[in-house]
């Protein structure tokens, strides 16, 4: 079994509401931040997966993903594995 | 003044517990995937930002990010600039 490191981000869909980035926009607008704008805020996940291959890994955190880290109805996920080490020598 | 696309990933520091990447973690294990670990959750943010030069932008988003968007005692951030459109031509 090889080990991998999955980075996930995590963005709302295009077209609904983030009212999150939304009140964080505005309290930049209020200081001394006017120049910045279409701020969306998403999530970042950091995990480990053990698997035979790096096929198998992603779609693993795929499923994974689909099935409880990410909302799928609302939101987009993008996987990036990289391997960590390899115990099968 | 240019445009420039901004991603900043936010992760709690080392050491610090992470409640929710814990209990989805759990989750996982409860369900079908007991070979996810080390999960972490954090934020992903997008914005847009209007500066003289990338420098400029930069400093700008790492300001923004201290002062509001993340909490630099629990938070490590980093930043990812990209430039969009050149308006000055």
């Amino acid at each position: 079994m090889n080990t991998y490191h999955a980075t996930i981000t995590i963005t709302l869909r295009k077209g609904i509401l983030d009212v999150q980035g939304k009140t964080v926009e505005h309290a930049l607008h209020a200081t001394d931040f006017p120049m910045i704008s279409h701020l969306r805020i998403g999530k970042y996940v950091e995990l480990t997966v053990e698997a035979e291959n790096k096929t198998t890994a992603h779609s693993l955190v795929e499923d994974a993903c689909r099935k409880l880290i990410a909302n799928p109805i609302m939101e987009d996920f993008s996987i990036s594995l990289n391997e960590l080490q390899v115990e099968n020598v």
